[in-house]
């Protein structure tokens, strides 16, 4: 049988209150009492109920971390950064997937109004639907910051990149090689982090004077299978691409793969780039040209900010954005 | 201001415990005022709290997933596996890691004794430190299901590969290839995994007549930048290795890595084979031959039991072993 409260202080002759108190280190309490409570619930192995402390001390020593998968090095890397904050400060992290599903996100940030966890960092979904469950967490006051995907529409703290720069980089770069019929792979038409890239780059385009072709820019799937079938139908026109951008990693590695099913060769036949922070991308075949963000120091810098948030109800850190930049690294695939 | 039941209760004229237990869906309530209380809750947007209302019910509708890391292929198959399960049951899955750490795996875990979570599956650290705490959580009954790294003296369900058989196929198809001064890449002494694939290494070399050579078996570490200088050593050595069996995935790509540095060219110099389930193992350069264990399948069988535990209560979901088969998938690493 588990150790209560009521047997503790049966057995100390203390009343129920008191043992209650000392245990939540109570000022009411006298040291002595408190050293005698806390050596005894040790001995005795007592455990507190967590729910029932829970409603007294309004805290939960959990952050979650919300975001669409693991399987993007971006986000491996952005959760080890959180975690290496998170450890400093004695908090478990919980993770949750939404794998690009706005009900899902919903249903999970549903779930933190009853004061599940302390805090959230948030990387949200790229599926079409409204934000209002967004929305609403953030009107319950619990403290909240974007990291990568932010909802624009919030006045939260966020974490960014600058996408516009980064697309206009990435398709500058194809341009400087040669490539004049860029594609620029899409994941999500709601997604802002895209839409930006997007834009960057359809303005790299429209510097140099090349046309913007609504042919090449193409919307993919989270359905590995699905874009698999959509890139390899651009790479089967004979108005093919010599260049593509990957505005996800995914879509930069399926591009390889399209292209080693149809003998195309990269970077003879076409040069690509991706957004990516795979740790392994030099080690790819060829080499893979990136954009790549800081994801771990992005993972760092929205923790900072929300146990800023936590610690000193910190209306500055409520409301600031991060943009933090990220770097091209040329290698193979673009040569 | 939020809802409460208080508030409910006087508006409706009907007693607090009333609409306690209408909320709870009672059955001795009638089911006219269970309508009245739940039309006239979701009008006010009530949200019931959660730790007070898990004080009765002894439910989260959450389960954890306890792992090291989820940069590797194999967590985050697995995770998807799981979640595929955990959705349809209606449940919130929670990752936690532990980044090897036994001290952070036990600090997770003694969170859980407090009822956060229903059930909990675990794929334990490397790291070398008593069990204890796995077995305390297991002593208090909560369903824990193992995937991939159990704690062997636990008789809890556990969905395994054959490592012994993973370990021995590998070195044998080294073998087969010429590969005469093979080097086991270990990850840590403790873990059961780790050692049974070495067992099957040494079986395998045995069985064809080669020396177990102590100095071919190399003990890396969860330090990228350690274990990139340990393999290094090995290949500066004169005597340096024909053939790599990487017992996880980044030691395999970390072989990469040092062969590039030190011009050794992959086959010609140095085989390499390795544990993974990365999907872009065929993109890699070369292409890396894998042992590849059914990750999302594993995790779809874990969650499976783990559920079948929560539902029904089942002993004999509760001690199961699964064994599921691995392949080998030769590429050009090997050739």
């Amino acid at each position: 049988m588990s150790v209560t409260i009521r047997k503790i202080a049966t057995d100390l002759n203390l009343a129920v209150s008191t043992v209650s108190k000392a245990l939540r280190d109570s000022h009411e309490i006298s040291a002595e009492t408190k050293k005698r409570v806390f050596a005894y619930a040790e001995q005795m192995d007592y455990i507190p109920n967590l729910y029932a402390s829970s409603l007294k001390r309004k805290k939960t020593g959990n952050i979650a971390v919300v975001l669409p998968e693991v399987a993007d090095s971006f986000f491996s890397l952005a959760i080890n950064g959180i975690e290496s904050v998170a450890q400093e400060k004695g908090y478990h992290v919980m993770i949750y997937l939404t794998h690009e599903n706005p009900d899902k996100e919903e249903s999970i940030l549903r779930d933190f109004r009853s004061g599940r966890v302390d805090g959230v960092l948030i990387s949200v979904s790229g599926g079409a639907g409204a934000d209002s469950h967004i929305h609403d967490l953030c009107a319950r006051r619990i403290p909240m910051v974007f990291f990568d995907r932010a909802c624009e529409s919030i006045g939260a703290a966020k974490v960014l990149t600058d996408d516009f720069e980064g697309g206009y980089k990435a398709t500058t770069h194809l341009i400087e090689k040669g490539c004049r019929r860029i594609s620029f792979l899409a994941l999500s038409e709601t997604l802002a982090i895209i839409s930006h890239r997007q834009h960057g780059y359809e303005e790299a385009l429209r510097h140099d004077g090349i046309p913007v072709d609504k042919n090449l820019i193409v919307n993919c799937t989270n359905d590995e299978r699905e874009s698999y079938a959509i890139i390899k139908k651009i790479f089967l026109d004979e108005n093919r691409p010599d260049g593509v951008v990957g505005s996800v990693e995914k879509l930069a590695t399926l591009t390889y793969s399209v292209c080693r099913d149809l003998n195309l060769h990269v970077p003879r036949d076409v040069k690509v780039i991706g957004f990516s922070s795979l740790s392994i991308a030099a080690l790819l075949n060829p080499s893979l040209t990136t954009i790549t963000q800081p994801a771990f120091e992005m993972g760092r810098a929205a923790a900072t900010l929300l146990f800023s948030s936590l610690e000193r109800n910190n209306q500055d850190a409520q409301c600031r954005t991060i943009v933090m930049p990220s770097v091209l690294i040329e290698r193979d695939s673009t040569r």
